[in-house]
């Protein structure tokens, strides 16, 4: 998987640019391949795999047909194998804020980051939306975001050795303070973790780490709610948190993560003039293209009657819609279907042997 | 996977008769089964697993989502695996020959076998059609068919030691060959393979074996295309055989087993009355109910704007269907879409422990 980051000023041509890079995004990139079309993908989270890594990375998935068990991130991880011979372009933790249609029938599109595209279609493969990080809605907090407050883990080891506290309970949070204690040089109890209850959700591994960390000191555990900030020469010097058994506690911080999950949000999509029905996009059942020609929709962000937000469904939603742009990308072109099991030319785009078995 | 063979007069009370075992056919009652609706399977074929397993056995499939290879065998022993749970009813070898409505609403169906149904749904997912043998065509050769012409191998060992004749050139032919050879006690040359051309085709182990086989003699190989039967006494005694080299060779035999490959055909489907386009079964893309409430029909039997031929429409195919079935077969419940990664009603179903990752 290529993750690109061009210059802001560098515009992308390409055939279709997906919006979404969750199962159906991933296999909508299969599709089109297929069909040789070029695609690049824009997701709002740091790895492909949309909500099946995000939320079900290790939760088992049971009703993918012809795997009858598999978790959310093997599912992603079969996917990105199976489009690899079509070499996408990645472009994550960035969401496609700008759409307009071209005099020449295309779309430009732009994203947060300032990634520039012209496209010749455009799938929203969007699922329930952009995941959004949870924030902790606390007066004066916002000015330190970058600086202080972060709401990814990424940039954790760059804050070893400092007191860091880490506000949530769920295997983010729980990773991030071991992560914190693993980089290591911090003074004991440097590492706050911060969750209402003592009620984390992690796996048992990661759990058992965290107790150890927690008797050996290394990393304290306060079990309450973050009230208000403190804040010292201009800089966030605590948070006072409202603990369980009524007191109040002042934790110390040079930094602050607050990893409360993901929140989905149908974000800039809405503003792009395509019908909604319920929040969802209205689409045929023949093309999967919305109100407007040349923009598509599959899985869960779509509608139509008789639809389930079933991955399964967006699979069939993600093959008709790439014929569909097929005909869009090479309107002079006219062959019958073709199988992978028979098809030399889909052998080749496969890069598989012609004389496999 | 349980095959019922009861007897004639026994009647199967079920929620749903599928007709057809193929992959579709096969996620149709994994589906069903997750809408606690249970199912019995009709096939023409002996096997589960239809063109996948006939014809394209040991053949890639390169586009089953999450797949990113699999043999046609290896796609239907996954689905065979993922429908275990549900313990559907399997009648293979005979087809669905009548099919009527009940005033009770509910349908009749009968097989050729004369296994009898009562079922509330009835869900074609019959392929390009029942797989039928493809025949043999000489004058007076018909009036052997089950005596001394066979068109499948399975009674091939009850032969053994006996003159043999196979016609065919397929993987079914030349493992028909090796095995009444290895049936053992056959006098050299007893075993007569024959067809047109010396250009057989199955997997390089088995041309191997009979190639040795060939070289020891145990087997002959005759290119050749049969042209009459002789009879004696009432007997079929040989085949007459016309030669690459223009002569007519007479191959002597005790049995003869036609195993040209399977041809499919509609069959009584096109029979039921149910709306027809281009010999397809015409369904809407909300139910993927045929013109007669009751009846669906799913993969590559039916058609709608848009309809491809591929396995992954199949299966959002057989997805809607079950829903609408489910609310034919249990008219009172109302149950809002769940989710196999975290309903325990599903996981229960399914026989998966609730307490999995």
């Amino acid at each position: 998987m290529a993750t690109r980051t061009p210059a802001a000023t560098e515009t992308i041509e390409t055939d279709v640019v997906v919006v979404g890079a969750g199962p159906v995004g991933l296999f909508q990139v299969f599709e089109l391949g297929l069909q040789e079309v070029r695609a690049h993908v824009v997701d709002s989270l740091p790895n492909a795999g949309g909500q099946c890594v995000e939320l079900y990375g290790d939760k088992p998935i049971y009703d993918i047909p012809g795997l009858p068990f598999c978790t959310g991130r093997e599912l992603a991880e079969r996917l990105l194998q199976q489009i690899e011979p079509f070499g996408a372009g990645f472009h994550l933790e960035q969401q496609v804020s700008e759409l307009r249609g071209r005099d020449d029938g295309r779309f430009d599109a732009a994203t947060s980051s300032g990634t520039r595209f012209v496209a010749k279609a455009v799938v929203v493969a969007g699922g329930v939306g952009a995941f959004q990080a949870r924030r902790l809605k606390l007066d004066g907090l916002d000015r330190y975001r970058g600086t202080q407050l972060f709401e990814h883990a990424a940039t954790l080891h760059a804050h070893a050795g400092r007191h860091v506290a880490i506000v949530g309970g769920g295997e983010a949070a729980v990773r991030a303070a071991i992560d914190a204690a693993d980089a290591g040089a911090s003074a004991p109890g440097s590492i706050a973790l911060i969750h209402r209850r003592d009620d984390l959700d992690a796996d048992e591994p990661a759990l058992q780490r965290l107790r150890e960390l927690r008797a050996s000191g290394t990393v304290r555990f306060i079990a309450g709610q973050p009230e208000s900030i403190i804040e010292e020469g201009g800089r966030l010097a605590a948070l006072s948190v409202l603990c369980g058994d009524g007191t109040t506690r002042t934790v110390p911080l040079d930094t602050l993560f607050v990893l409360l999950g993901w929140s989905p949000k149908l974000g800039p999509i809405a503003d792009w003039g395509l019908a909604l029905e319920k929040k969802q996009l209205v689409v045929d059942t023949q093309r999967f293209e919305t109100s407007t020609p040349g923009i598509f929709a599959v899985g869960d962000v779509n509608t139509y009657p008789g639809k389930k937000k079933l991955i399964v469904c967006g699979f069939h939603e993600a093959t008709l819609a790439a014929f569909a742009i097929a005909e869009r990308v090479w309107p002079d072109r006219f062959e019958p279907l073709q199988y992978t099991t028979t098809s030399a030319r889909l052998h080749k785009l496969l890069g598989v042997a012609p004389g496999l078995p």
